[in-house]
């Protein structure tokens, strides 16, 4: 098949392009370079099957052109900072909900049917059922990300109804492992390289999280969309375990061989927004023979370990609020 | 209390800012006359504690400013046109997402803290249980028009995490009464102005569906705007009835004192996206001591004796439709 990869150059995005190329698939990259690294794609730029498009979601003439004679959709562009959104709140709006439009339209125009979606656990606000299940209560929203992904779900199911497309809604917890660029880890180790001696951790370190690694969460997308046929296919993706703040902490400070004075900001959530307990059930996704390979625990000492070899890609912002 | 209300020329704009002058509060309408009528406000506008601002929800300087020194804001301006989504997919992700958007950024601007939203019914897609309660699961979409209305509930909820605000959500069944300007019983009418001896229906007559008159809609806002504190409220607005569209049919035709040859266009749904069975729980408004006081078939009657009375408000759409 010739899948279209918008967000091509991101994190999850280029992985999942190497593992298309690698079942022999065709793929059209598509990124605007915000956040994505070139070097992410230096596998996939010397694969014949593999072509690039330089643009923007928001760029809806160009996408539908770019998108011409794609089989299906993977649209893993997106804003994903969900702690700043307070900061430029019209971010989220523009780039999740509005983009998400734009992919949608555009495959209406090209015909182009089918659609994967990495949405995320974010949605469920703050559930009081773990691990949370697909079909929970209707959630309450509150980060201007986790509305925008709802928002684009919304989109995603009414086009599919609408105009007879067929969607794979992907909820991911916090995905970690190689070209990892923003999150928790990065942060911590950019502090870490500052000031070996000193960690400053956001809330009281008890906030629960689940991570997955990006290698299982590209083989659950893959396995989904050849394995279900239905209208609207919602997953959670995750592990069936969490840890604490704390607990990720120390893995990440004795993977570095530090011992830092912890600081904590205090308070059960790290930020406005933040979901003091994210984890998701996930039976769906195991019900169809996907189970992840890497244990939280892996995931997180493999980021670092990455880190450790790449600390070009951590992101400026994280230097300075390091500083 | 100052009331900023968007939508202040429509439907049930117009009879809520009735009732806030009634009441002895300040109004501010705000309304573009796309689908407002002027002359809906004729009593509002001899009114000295009103005010009318003549602007887009899309215009966000000009709302802003027209906003400034209000206590709440009544969000009503919006597409209701939920059959015809497809024909125009952006409308209703512009003037309902985009539009909600605006107004919470302008309220964010002007450190305006409260938002009663009207929702609709339609955000709970096809759901399984009757009547339908407002922590029913997590619903798929079915049509843009309900897309674009739980995205905007989204960014609601999530600026009043994010800025401190405070929010009144409902999820309106069909509004029915005086000032009525769009639906099936204008559908329906005109078609028998048109041509009294056949009336065609969409769908097969069996979708059963729920309808509240506009005084009680109203009531029931102020009611629990005025009663509950709490940072989002959800309500479902409704009676505790519903009804088959063939009966509604009868009711309508009985009232017109006609008998015509009904000939249905087949099917369990009107249009894509319509649902066939709206019934909602609304026993969390009525705990607040509100009660709807019109039966469905006194909305429904009550509404042609409207029509019979003020055909210049059938829009020409529906008179086009009808030919």
């Amino acid at each position: 098949m010739i899948a279209f990869v918008t967000g091509a150059a991101g994190f999850v995005g280029s992985h999942l392009v190497d593992r298309l190329l690698s079942l022999g698939h065709s793929v059209i990259g598509y990124d605007n370079f915000s956040t994505g690294h070139e070097e992410f794609l230096f596998r996939a730029r010397e694969h014949a099957q593999f072509r690039l498009e330089r643009g923007d979601v928001l760029d809806l003439d160009r996408m539908q052109s770019a998108m011409t004679g794609s089989d299906i959709v993977f649209h893993l562009a997106a804003n994903a900072d969900v702690r700043f959104g307070t900061r430029h709140p019209r971010k989220d709006l523009e780039q999740n909900t509005i983009g998400t439009w734009n992919v949608l339209e555009a495959m209406r125009r090209r015909e182009v049917r089918r659609i994967a979606f990495a949405s995320t656990g974010s949605v469920y606000g703050e559930p009081s059922v773990f691990p949370t299940p697909e079909d929970n209560v209707f959630p309450i929203q509150t980060s201007l990300y986790g509305a925008s992904k709802v928002a684009a779900e919304a989109l995603i199911e009414a086009y599919c109804e609408g105009f007879d497309m067929q969607s794979y809604i992907f909820r991911f917890v916090s995905i970690l492992g190689p070209r990892y660029t923003h999150g928790h880890i990065i942060d911590f180790y950019a502090q870490l390289r500052e000031h070996p001696d000193v960690l400053y951790v956001l809330g009281n370190g008890r906030q629960r999280k689940s991570y997955l690694h990006v290698y299982d969460c590209t083989d659950a997308m893959l396995c989904a969309v050849h394995n279900i046929g239905a209208k609207v296919n919602r997953f959670n993706l995750g592990t069936s375990e969490y840890c604490e703040v704390s607990q990720s902490v120390r893995w990440i400070t004795e993977s570095m061989g530090l011992c830092p004075t912890l600081i904590y900001s205090g308070g059960e959530r790290g930020w406005t927004g933040d979901s003091p307990f994210i984890f998701l059930d996930c039976a769906r996704m195991r019900s169809l023979g996907w189970s992840p390979r890497f244990s939280i625990r892996d995931a997180v000492i493999g980021t670092v370990r990455y880190l450790e070899s790449n600390q070009h890609v951590i992101p400026q912002a994280a230097r300075r609020n390091a500083s």
